[in-house]
């Protein structure tokens, strides 16, 4: 079921009629000289329009004074000249009647705010016309079914580049020869590559689209590094879902540095990698690690939907016990299970002859390389019920013996099963005889574990279009009464608490012992300065406690004066947690589960999702949290009230749904008890005024 | 300085003057066939004896019909029968004089007791002649410098195989010819290569001196599963490490599934993996963990002393945005440290012409590719006083122009740093031509930010011989009394105690409030059941106290009677800690110390050293374990007193020295206070009599 709008619009940019290259290189060897070459040689069926001023012809055809010139609109112009003559190009496009124009030149949005002007009014021109807009600083496109090769990338120059199942959006042009030349080594093809450039108007998701509308993508692969739209990338995510054509993604920016680099590179915002990474995730796209498994994953997911079940299982057959264990080692680490085989399938592999010991891998030893003890050990393990996915480990033979090693994994039935394949010498031909087979293949043992762990945690789109994006707003930090109040109002429990003045001897509407906190906008660190006192034990104790509070936070803050102070009942507990809620700039409204109290920062142990959620989802986050382990019963300690865990998280979740103006919210403690959680402190960050 | 023993030794095994083989195949291409083959081709120039009494030729070369039949005694042989009939081999190799023999068959150390007795027999045969064994399950060794092939590996089928600085020893056979040909196509070669199998004689350690005596050795690579000899391989990385001759290991085993696989593949014991991480690091060797870093590290590390400093800087030159960030992301990751240039570096690059933007990498772009500007920036980075390492990231130009891409590198100075070079396409020319001038080169990020991190990581030996290693006697658990006082004795804080029975009152020496915990030899996990009551406020209460405890504790504990209860006074504390003392099976005495309380176990954070310790490396310690960031001063908390612990954790390590009987103790939890520790509860166990 085609868009009929995104149809016309993949027409126009990977299978143009027409196609005008504006000032193309007389030089056939410079980047901007390329296209004319790759469009030529790879026998494109279109007309072609070369435009540049200066030349009456370029590389030996004939060349326009002007776009204007050419005898009908072109549909897809690339404008090959430098930044400074890219607007009037641009106009010209749009007056001409282009649809769809690619820049190459850089120094637009990623180039500071005199860029970022440059390229709005790209944008503005574009859109008076009508025209959609590729790049800034985009290396092109390429279709090889369709002979379009619109790009200035080198790799093109290779003659014997074949198209293949895979498409390719990258976010770094750079990157794209160095994905499709490992992808050629091992066999594996492109329908169609893109480097997105800018996106100041075609972004990842609706090219993502054009890929889902081309007959020939069966899968998609996305280099990252950074999300610029995520409500689009939702909803192109959740497409690919639908049309069965999964979407695989390595994206930089794992570690701060990386995402500095992405930042420097690109000129766009960024989530922290856990939310991006969560995000993923909740929208259906399987993230990838190792960039050789951008490469080679797409073929193991190809044709497959997530699978079903919460703990998938792989079974392994191996001629190599070590170069096996190479692989295994690493899928326990990414909490895979190996499963070990059943005795029905080992006597089957027994039957062939072969002395197997038991263990979790079917090793063959180099004795059991043969083909016929390798396809029946294959078809053994795939055939137990259990197992979700075959992976073959193969030693010496397969760089040795290619005519053995290929054809009885080829041949195998796997019941339907994914067959991934792990070789452990260098050995081309093998992994080319494979994915000519169908089969997905790996060069070495991390990549392939990378992408069968990718592959596990898989799932269908929990979450296609995201509750809202926050404006750009002067944030404003509410004091600990009032975002407590704000959370109460929501259904998080919070405690009764009275206000009193430093020194004050109030009555008390619960029992001591009492905790007392410093109440100011301006104290949100109240800890870091003496302004909290816990355990108070009776009037006298308060009343000097506060005075204390006073003295501290106004000697660590000077010039404020504290005037206010909260008392609140004491409450024991079994474990402090925090619960955050965030509208991310990046990835819009996310709610976060972790350990809180002192903990809080020191492990990267939080479980996140995009919010809102419902009890279901936070009982999964309650699970997946280690340092929850306490409160879930572990070493025999009480158990916490997880329902009302889970509500809470829920509760503050929904903040994504009904308050649209606040951009943060943590309570942090929660302090889950044996019945219930009461939220002891927290602070809320409202929107304010409009950002100028 | 070679020892003249290992100087006679590693000339028997990889350049004996004469070679037999002992059951050598008719047929050429079957593996026991394979190694007259191999020599011949290699043009071996010694005397090979081939020994088949079922034959009068081989392979067209005559056959004895016993090695007493050999006009001298080989040095070296090589028995290629089966299993049944290496013994009857071995003892008539004894028998004739034979210096070293290698045994290929399988089916003895790693196969159960019986296949143990076997192998046991070998070696007391071979110990009575003064022969040596390498193997069984041993694939052979190569020396390409002496044309020697002892080996039925199918890798040296390759004619083309060309040797080189690194030295090759590897536990599992079947490893050998992926490692050798992943070198091969990047152009790095061996200079020896040895598959240990059982290491029943000589194993990882002699074999390893062997090769510092070899004058074509320069690096050292390990693939290994498991450590057999500690003592052994601490002795041989000091040696490495005197020699200028690093070692760089991969060993499997960093899942517990994967411990597991290398278990039933060597049947050999294990130590968990982040106590045999740290126990490489202590003795010098450098781990990696992917599996290419394995073949493409040594290239690196070659020639290379530890860097001093604790954190090395690395500078990086890209011509690729992504791909540098590729590799930059990782290792962040790897806590390495990227060096942005100086101001000075900045002006010296700009002045080629380039516009360079300021960031941690120094990105080149595109169009920065030619050698006029990646030479001078490559040297203006190395020669920053700060940068101990440069890394070199290439795009296309690497794979369209190695001819522009090499040498700039190649003849760049870098001022005697190491140049490491990743390369994003697919580029086998250059990462050869990169390799024959002499500099690492890696083929995905992952692997060059993994070889990267372990080089930063690398440090001189700080432990070259092991205390000692347990003996294999029955455990004796000791109660918490008893415990404690042995923890008092070696210098380790505990609190003061008194004995009393349940519902007892007794004088205490110490003030309340108290805790009370049962007392038995029987009850290891005593608040799991109801065996420890904190704050308790008087003698009354106490007296209730302990005969609950009794109650609790004889409820979940059927048959045990509760008379003796331990009263402790309360400890307010800052944080509390775990030190543990372990006589590991595999690697020695080692010392940890982690968070504690119910933490302990729910997070991988712990820091680990080889015992005894002394205050300084119990202060490393400290600063290595995040969840200790409290006691450190983390957000303005008040710190612990970091002396006392450092202190009570090198008190515990010197168990290693003067208690050979404790094989483990553990401190559990040590209360870190603002001044002083101490250490409230522990278990400790004694090897009691040897087992029969």
């Amino acid at each position: 079921m085609k868009d009929p709008d995104i149809s016309v619009l993949e027409t126009q940019v990977f299978a143009p009629r027409t196609v005008a290259l504006i000032g193309l290189s007389s030089r056939g060897d410079a980047p901007t000289g390329r296209p004319l070459k790759f469009l030529r040689r790879a026998g494109y069926a279109g007309q072609i329009h070369v435009v540049n001023p200066a030349r009456e012809t370029v590389q030996g055809e004939p060349s326009l004074k002007s776009i204007h010139d050419a005898p009908e609109p072109p549909e897809h112009a690339y404008i090959l000249v430098g930044q400074d003559r890219v607007e009037q190009a641009v106009q010209e496009c749009a007056d001409a009647g282009v649809r769809v124009a690619s820049i190459l030149a850089d120094g637009f949005g990623e180039a500071g705010a005199e860029g970022r002007a440059r390229q709005d009014r790209l944008v503005d021109i574009a859109r008076s016309a009508g025209m959609r807009l590729l790049g800034p600083n985009s290396m092109g496109i390429a279709d090889l079914n369709h002979s379009t090769l619109i790009t200035v990338n080198a790799i093109y120059q290779e003659p014997d580049l074949t198209p293949g199942p895979v498409a390719l959006i990258a976010q770094s042009g750079s990157m794209m020869g160095g994905l499709i030349s490992r992808a050629k080594a091992l066999g594996i093809g492109y329908s169609r590559t893109v480097a997105v450039g800018n996106e100041c108007d075609l972004g990842v998701p609706e090219l993502g689209h054009m890929m889902l509308a081309d007959p020939n993508t069966e899968v998609i692969a996305l280099f990252l590094e950074t999300i610029r739209d995520a409500n689009g990338l939702a909803g192109f995510a959740a497409a690919a879902h639908r049309a069965g054509k999964p979407i695989v993604a390595y994206k930089l920016g794992r570690s701060t540095v990386g995402q500095e680099m992405a930042v420097a590179h690109t000129g766009a915002l960024l989530a922290e990698d856990d939310v991006t990474d969560a995000f993923l995730r909740e929208i259906g796209i399987a993230r990838v690690t190792c960039l050789d498994a951008l490469v080679e994953a797409p073929m193991l997911f190809r044709g497959r939907k997530p699978l079903d079940g919460d703990a998938p299982r792989i079974g392994v057959v191996t001629t190599t016990g070590g170069g096996g264990a190479t692989v295994c080692d690493r899928l326990a680490l990414e909490g895979v299970e190996i499963h070990a085989p059943s005795k029905r399938a080992l006597e089957v592999i027994r039957a062939t002859g072969l002395s197997i010991t038991a263990g979790p891998m079917v090793d063959l030893t180099m004795a059991g390389a043969g083909p016929e003890f390798v396809r029946p050990a294959i078809e053994a393990v795939a055939a137990q019920e259990e197992v979700d996915l075959v992976l073959s480990v193969s030693g010496s033979s397969g760089r040795s013996s290619p005519e053995r090693t290929v054809p009885p994994l080829v041949e195998a039935d796997t019941c339907g099963k994914p067959l991934a394949c792990f070789i452990v010498p260098d050995a081309l031909e093998s992994l080319n005889g494979m994915i000519a087979g169908g089969h997905p293949v790996f060069r070495s043992p991390e990549a392939c574990a990378d992408a069968i762990g990718a592959f596990c945690r898989w799932r269908a789109p929990r979450v296609s279009a995201l509750a809202r994006l926050p404006e750009d707003t002067v944030p404003k930090v509410l004091n600990e009464g009032a975002s407590l109040r704000m959370l109460g109002a929501t259904g998080v429990p919070v405690p009764q608490t009275v206000r009193c003045r430093p020194g004050d001897r109030p009555d008390l509407p619960f029992p001591y012992p009492v905790v007392a906190k410093v109440l100011s906008d301006e104290v949100p660190h109240k800890t870091d300065t003496g302004g909290v006192i816990l355990n108070i034990q009776n009037a006298e104790e308060l009343s000097q406690a506060t005075l204390r509070i006073k003295i501290s936070v106004e000697r660590h803050h000077p010039g404020v004066v504290v005037d206010q102070i909260l008392i609140a009942p004491m409450v024991d507990c079994l474990q402090e947690v925090l619960i955050g809620y965030r509208l991310d700039p990046s990835v819009g409204p996310v709610v976060t589960l972790a350990p809180g109290g002192i903990l809080v920062g020191l492990y990267d142990d939080k479980a996140i999702r995009c919010a809102p959620i419902d009890r279901a989802t936070a009982h999964e986050m309650i699970g997946e949290v280690k340092g929850l382990a306490p409160i879930r019963g572990h070493r025999g300690l009480p158990k916490g009230d997880l329902n009302a865990l889970a509500d809470a998280v829920a509760a503050l979740s929904q903040f994504a749904s009904h308050q649209p103006t606040v951009l943060e919210a943590e309570a942090n403690p929660v302090m889950v008890l044996s019945t219930g959680v009461v939220a002891v402190d927290a602070l809320v960050t409202l929107a304010g005024e409009d950002k100028i």
